[in-house]
């Protein structure tokens, strides 16, 4: 797994830390706003991130924006998971292929995204589900590709505080059992449980967009005071008063220990 | 892709714009009114229109029109989907595979349509339907074959417009996440919404036989005004008065900027 | 299937008794108290152990404890089984892919784990968990891996005790029966027939926590003088007040025949 | 193809021009003077080249190198050619498989070398050199890996120059014709020929260590005036006086236009 | 590859140091003296050997030996080479396919080895070689098999011995580009060289039997001291006066540094 440690480097580098940032909700969600046109969404976003996580069929569009040696690493999401259509009332957090790593990998893609949901209430889903998790990271590990193994709850918005704690510590620990490589989930009430013990690196999630820039900073410095190893932040960043120097923010924040406060007086975001 | 760029090329020009004639109805409805002879109502159509939609096996029985350097494309449909079977008062939207990519090549098809349907109500139908649209998709690129994505929601003729635009808006950004080159889909309320906000061209849909030519090409006209690449007409084209004039009339308006009224005028046809 | 003899004989030596600590734990249950981090547990735990049992995914993270020619063997989960999410209530005990052996050996391991729960009320799960079961045999042993097959009941906890005898006893003979290589599973209120109606070696169970480490190692002594080939502990070792002294306990209960008491005493256990 | 666009672009850039450091003489020549510790040399070298060219081994012993986002890219060798065992006697030039693109990719590779050699006397030698080129082109492809196509005659040293230019012509040529994305040979006396007549990038070689810094730098310019794309060098960069500034006056003469007189006052190099 | 570095751990331990008997004569030369009943010879041995080579077909005959968790592990040659044969005087080196590595693995192999030999004279040979060497190491690696290459040259008895070191460099040099773990290869005269500039360590063979045990203890000395990582002993340890001795006194020099005058002293060898 030479390949693996290598594109793993290239996203964490030598600090073991990361800033992701996702724009990949057209799969599921349509044209979030500053999203419409993805090309120009990343030409305004810069290089400051150090991963994008995108859609497998977005990396055709967005090109000649990857094809440069200074830019992020281009992550792809891989599977399916009904889990992201609560607009519709959706609640079986059913998952399917869409695509697998070689065809990721033949459109571009450095690393691959691979969405895990569990506590379906159907059994055979679970089996599922967790069958579709574990056959997509052995495969895209013959290839040398890494997994971000993502555990999406259902019902995110309404769980209780506890029990949404306990499935996300759960969900992230059985990740890394079968073999995911880092983990992009939710801040709990008790975040610091999930990030000591589950042994790979997990990733913060941004989620829902914050009334202020400092709102979603300060989420950014209490997933890192609690242990994460950096963030996926989407619609926060992108949809930023001014997403480059929010980004900047987040690396002042996830790899030079930076308060959410000051990094929004150094940088001019909102408070 | 290099295949898929030289043969989306032939149907879309220099220019990206394109007229396609649908005439694969009868793989879901049974003989419409003037196909019931595809290869005999495809010599009085003419070689006026970029491409023809039509079913894999009828390409068997209308090779001799195709079996020309200008003929237009072939485009088949590949997989079957119960969406269309509302005279059956069929509701569920289940998708299933008929023709690979490469029997269709086999056959001489240029391009492949895949159609999906989401919001069936159903989360299993859904994953299901989305994973045999991305499959066909990857199959079908490997082939260097151009693939026109169909987003068709059920119940098209009763929903709520809103809640239409928002399921085409959501439908159409997917396909081109998940790999489509082009869509075929419905025009809608706010459907410059739903073509500046998907990074490929949509092609607007004709449906329903209206009761004058001039009807028909006010739809293409609105389409075209509202940001389509072109249009995809079936029994408009085929039921018009004038065939051929009707579909040079169509390639006035998409290519050439005419309106519906002058190029009812123009061409002689009923409004 | 000389590869299957000489890594079970690894496990069973010459004398056919083993030790197994089980620490998978995490791949369904998230991180038990002791095992919040595997490496580190494994380090704790010594040498004293003949195999652990653990996920396929964790062995990267452990490779340095197994890198060694003193170390333990490795035995791997391969498959999922929602049998294991009675703290969700779940009851159907339906049973996925997770690993197929090629992987497992891939990752390091010497042997492989294949679940199996039957009697699922669903005559559907049964032939399906009986499928997943049989194929797994098959690839295991084609790879020279040998198969510790797992019977374990749904509601375990409840059942009355001779119904769960009886469902045992068949289960045992029937993964025997399928090609498995030895077996764990629980211990019964008549495990003498379990064991001597089975032609293979029958490892016990430690399952939940004991009070003391006296009560687990009588389990075990129990166990043993009713014809198992050794037994696989988990919480119990882990967690015990001294887990290298426990290892060393039941190493003697195991092939030396000592009483339970005999072994607190000469461990110092607490009893 | 996205992939290998996006995987070319991060060689190119947007310039369009390159500086490759070839390091892979140990699988045909045993250790260079300089090239003894792979990953030492690296990191002596630095970040200054576009991307590095050295054997699949060596990818698992430089990982750590490559596992940042700054390194150059990684190209490795995939095929083997008796043409580099002239320190042998060698002179059929009979070419072989050693990896394939799935497992220079599962290695960490971004790009592959594919080499070729013909007009070797034996008609079925060249056929089947040929044969091979072509396959690992194509595969390379699926997988969207770009290939570095080498065109390596035989008896290159003692070649009359006229001969040697006009084998060079067609080989280059017949690289492109076969899907090759850029090509790494030597520089002739007619060398405008070669890049002006081949629609894709070519990389002049620097072969064996010249006396001084300047020399090497010479060549370098002297390609670049004749169309070249950029170079691969080795031993002149690995063996110079100093070579993070040599790498540094490449990067000057072939993306700035400097001269190598100029270069070498600049850096301080040996002239 | 953590199976890889699970199973290399184990032969060479923290200490990274490897002593490993070879009795796999009998696969081209036929019962030796002291080998005709390897199962037999291995008792004899005892367990003091890190590793043991030997044929993939005598595994299943000396499987009671392996199957015991203190047993050294079982490294298997793979492939035919016909350089053994220079008793037929044989002088071609054809190299040919025997056992794959999941056949050596489904005999209970933990570890494979590989030979190459180079500069056989014919080009076509060298590139076989060459291809076939490379395939096996990929295989072995996918299964998480190390592979021990083996570097041997034709007319090794009469070659002059700069040359023969000038082969022994390049030869081993090449087996690490291509991919092998570690490397079993003749003592030259300016061994040093051979182990200082190639990444992976070597084992010193130990050939001939030579007149004393302290004879061939210098030998592995003499390895050692010039950069070895252990020693690859066949006839001199199986032919000893002492077997287990003689290999307690391998492990002392290997290991600790010991002088083979101490160790014949130590262990009552003959000097």
């Amino acid at each position: 797994m030479t390949g693996v440690e290598i594109r793993l480097g290239k996203i964490f580098g030598r600090a073991g830390k990361a800033v992701v940032v996702a724009c990949d909700h057209g799969m599921f969600d349509g044209p979030h706003a500053g999203m419409e046109d993805i090309p120009a969404m990343l030409e305004r976003l810069g290089d400051g991130a150090d991963a994008i996580l995108l859609s497998p069929g977005m990396l055709v569009h967005a090109r000649l924006y990857f094809a440069r040696r200074t830019a992020p690493l281009a992550i792809t999401r891989l599977n399916y998971n009904s889990v992201f259509c609560f607009k519709w009332n959706y609640s079986a957090s059913v998952i399917s292929n869409l695509y697998q790593p070689e065809d990721a990998m033949a459109n571009g893609a450095d690393c691959v995204l691979v969405c895990l949901t569990l506590k379906t209430g159907s059994e055979a889903t679970d089996a599922r589900n967790s069958e579709i998790f574990a056959d997509l990271c052995i495969k895209a590990h013959r290839l040398g590709l890494p997994v971000l193994g993502e555990y999406f709850p259902h019902s995110h918005l309404t769980k209780d505080p506890d029990e949404f704690h306990e499935e996300i510590l759960i969900g992230c620990r059985m990740l890394s059992e079968l073999g995911a490589d880092f983990i992009k989930t939710f801040y709990t009430n008790k975040f610091e449980e999930v990030t000591s013990k589950c042994p790979i690196p997990i990733l913060g999630l941004g989620a829902e967009k914050t009334p202020t820039d400092l709102d979603a900073l300060e989420l950014a410095e209490k997933e890192m005071r609690h242990g994460a190893a950096g963030v996926v932040f989407g619609r926060n960043a992108v949809q930023s008063s001014d997403p480059p120097a929010f980004i900047a923010a987040l690396q002042d924040i996830v790899k030079r220990g930076m308060s959410a406060k000051d990094a929004v007086r150094k940088y001019g975001l909102t408070g």
